[in-house]
């Protein structure tokens, strides 16, 4: 009997939906991305308050199993899977601690700042906004501190929590694909460790995929 | 030949220093605080910045590896020791993963506005201040609708994750432990399912012991 597909309940262009697929691609995991119809406030109706009580996407099943939060989402996935690449390095416990480090640096420095400028120079002209030039030279100054910090590390591994890719790396990979996009992308290219790892993140298979449904502002 | 004592570089008063210590105490490790000086910025200094590279407090150091980020380091605690409490239910895979996404809504839900709120109404006053009120009305407004989830989830189960107590719940320990110092302590005790599990959680050994160290604004 063969397995039921994961279920991921979410949206391919939403970058923390990305963030699960793509790690579902780096396992070879099979699985199915069930639409969430924000425009009709899909994610606010108790159908699927019953599988995120936040009300935001995405949320994933797996057979009885519900959970949220597309960090966790991650790491399930990259705990469940044998298959493909070892996204926790578990088997090495300094690795998995460095790797959980990066983890929280992405979710604690990096996304406030990144997720911010995102919002102001993609996500808002789409609705016909105009972006908030103060806010985004705020949030610029302060993803310029944490991206020194990375650039630093990465003048001495390859990947942020060693030789070796892993979710850290992964989890980056949504808002940094969208800020490419924009003239920030001057942040990354600038720094030349940074830039050499977002083209080595960038060019691999997985991340090619889920990128391709990541049609945001077309 | 006894084990190396893990280093905890932090304050004992700090929240993220804090939720280290109890990860510690839970399971029942001998560990060494060594004390960060902030007042002379010992934390922007070389010999801490090699520590962490953000120039933040704690860091932890066991033996020749070192790691940064208070919810890394907790999870690393919780690993390394098969001693004390179960604090992330490895062995089953499903309550892992409930156990990671009450973390994730932890550090995205929960700790923008709480860390905000404690910040004015506990820390600006040692510093001769005066808490902004509009921002911590604001952030009250955004912690009530986390609590109202949070609640809802209680009312189904003992702890976050399940009916077991967790690292999950350890994490929402600092913050909360402070706030329940300032008037908006009735943030959790009107809502009588967090008010049962806000005792619970308090009235463990580990967070007494812990919460003994915790003596900011006296």
């Amino acid at each position: 009997m063969e397995a039921e597909k994961v279920k991921v309940f979410g949206l391919a262009l939403s970058t923390c939906t990305a963030r699960v697929l793509t790690a579902l691609e780096e396992k070879g995991a099979s699985y199915e991305v069930v639409n969430v119809n924000l425009q009709i406030g899909e994610h606010k109706q108790p159908t699927y308050l019953a599988r995120n009580p936040f009300g935001q996407i995405p949320a994933l099943e797996d057979g009885s199993l519900t959970i949220f939060e597309s960090r966790a989402m991650a790491r399930y996935v990259a705990k469940k899977y044998s298959s493909g690449t070892d996204l926790l390095r578990s088997g090495n416990p300094g690795e998995a601690a460095h790797v959980d480090v990066w983890l929280e640096a992405e979710a604690q420095h990096f996304n406030p700042p990144i997720s911010t400028i995102v919002y102001h120079l993609v996500i808002v002209p789409i609705f016909g906004g105009v972006a908030d030039e103060k806010v985004v030279e705020e949030n610029t100054a302060k993803l310029e501190k944490v991206l020194d910090v990375y650039e630093e590390r990465l003048s001495k591994s390859k990947y942020l929590a060693g030789d070796f890719f892993s979710l850290a790396d992964l989890s980056h990979f949504p808002y940094t694909y969208y800020l490419m996009k924009t003239p920030k992308a001057s942040l990354v290219t600038s720094r030349p460790h940074l830039k050499a790892w977002w083209e080595a993140v960038s060019s691999r298979p997985a991340f090619k995929k889920v990128a391709a449904g990541m049609t945001l502002g077309n």
